[in-house]
């Protein structure tokens, strides 16, 4: 399995998630700043793996004196939805806690390690708990949005370790791998993931998963989350909210696979998730392409699945169902 | 208004919308053959629109004294789904049929550019027929997807034409443009043809649709045709499908506009319309370049979206609603 991250030499070092499928590319961060950077132009994304990261930012900042609250403020602020990269960087904040300053680096990195093998953990059991879900005696064609494998979570995916788990138990006929616009995060990414896997995938436009469910062709639908509120209504990544739609309109199971880590206590419901807003730009090119006419356009990130919509959030710790 | 075709000097020539908007190149066709490579590569595309060329494709075919039943077969066989391109093809026959032969091509090449001025005057009679279902005392969002204007008409276009005839009355408030994936011509056709109209538009990915209705943002979807079955069901642009099954969500009216010549009397139902598959090289890249990582792609150019899901349809002589 792929390594997104790794610390060396007093470096962060992420596998810079803007180049790949072309290029392997090792981006070096030796500060918070490097790495919130790394964070808001998304050479590292997904919601646990940019919890990771910024809690090994934080962990550079420990390491040059840095101040750790502004450090912690700067990683916060990179990405406004993922409720994750908060957690992460309070976490760490609250383990060096009062500790004398020697000994800061040494537990923030520490803390930044545990957060990852956690992940990691997380990743194994919630593969497990979701590819219980599905019949022992049939295979299926699972439909996913965006990446949610090794590269958005440093361990082995959400959605796509739940995917993973259900290739190993010899259950996927087919993967349809949502394209993901604008940034093409499926077929850059997680078609990456599954070729390195040799798991049966085919790549399709956003716009033909309904096609693909009137035709019977989708047996479940399943994707990540980078926010879930208390009522389990779920943020994810645009084009979400339509996949859960038309999933029950063809009467397909639409699943959520995400870390416990995803959920905030402090959204009672959708209504309360921020949803970031990025650039015009990233919709009008294509793969570093300018292709549109000049005229303006709408570029949010993320939607917000109405929980109604949801046959069950899948975790480490248990499989949630809505009311 | 742009014109997308001219014959001139005993050649047909096609403004080339593979290479909209960045460069406006006119490609030379001088043989019924040239014509159908147009349509097969999509330097000429729209139901409407690739009937005409065909027309003028023939005309070229009588005009060098080629066999006419060759090129009309040649032509008609370009691309499987769009019904017009046969219906123009077989008009030109049969209006040709019996001449002697000096008189074939001034013949010919006249049913073609009749062809040309019924679609523009069939397109201006759908246009007022379709803006007469709005109301007068309000402005609308609407929602398109694909190209349906001059580009693909050669007149003032069905969707895009009823959207045109509303902005004339005042009644849009914005057009939401769908880039449509994998050819983007929402993207470069669409934007292109609003822009130069000044007409209020904003681009969007396929994939936002839903949650632009969820937001309430869009007050009618409407779009083109490529072929309708006597019970309403109707074949357009991959992604039509979805938007209906989403408007339907909604309670968001969903309208198809289209010229009569578009309706099918063989096909019964939308299961009797053939889909075009084309090559996966669309899906995983674009202008050339490779996005993708390297898996297998599903390419159907088109879908079906039943006659239930579909509010009404516009054509130049009624409104036909579902029963």
């Amino acid at each position: 399995m792929i390594k997104p991250f790794r610390f060396q030499d007093n470096a962060f070092f992420i596998l810079d998630q803007r180049r790949l499928p072309t290029q392997e590319h090792w981006l070096t961060c030796r500060s918070a700043f490097d790495v919130s950077q790394a964070i808001q132009t998304l050479a590292v994304r997904g919601a646990p793996a940019i919890g990771i990261a910024a809690a090994f930012g934080l962990a550079l900042a420990a390491q040059s004196g840095a101040l750790l609250e502004d450090a912690a403020k700067t990683l916060i602020s990179a990405r406004p939805t993922a409720v994750n990269l908060a957690w992460a960087v309070r976490r760490v904040m609250a383990a060096i806690d009062g500790l004398p300053p020697e000994k800061v680096f040494e537990r923030a990195k520490k803390e930044a390690e545990d957060i990852w093998e956690e992940e990691i953990q997380a990743n194994a059991a919630l593969s497990t708990l979701g590819a219980d879900l599905f019949d022992e005696d049939r295979t299926y064609s699972i439909l996913t949005h965006c990446n949610t494998g090794t590269l958005a979570t440093g361990g082995m995916g959400t959605a796509l370790g739940v995917i993973r788990e259900l290739a190993e138990r010899g259950r996927v006929a087919m993967v349809y791998v949502d394209e993901t616009r604008p940034l093409l995060q499926g077929a850059r990414l997680t078609a990456y993931e599954l070729k390195k896997d040799d798991i049966p995938a085919t790549l399709i436009t956003d716009n033909m998963a309904g096609w693909l469910m009137h035709q019977r062709k989708i047996d479940a639908v399943i994707t990540g989350a980078d926010r879930i509120a208390v009522n389990l209504d779920t943020a994810n990544k645009i084009g979400t909210y339509s996949l859960a739609v038309l999933a029950k309109a063809h009467k397909v199971p639409f699943y959520i696979a995400a870390p416990m880590s995803t959920f905030d206590p402090d959204c009672p419901t959708g209504k309360h998730i921020p949803i970031e807003e990025r650039h015009a730009a990233e919709v009008k090119s294509y793969g570093g392409t300018v292709v549109a006419a000049d005229i303006p356009a709408y570029n949010p990130s993320f939607d917000v699945t109405p929980h109604r919509l949801i046959t069950a959030v899948i975790t480490e710790k248990k499989v949630f169902r809505k009311p």
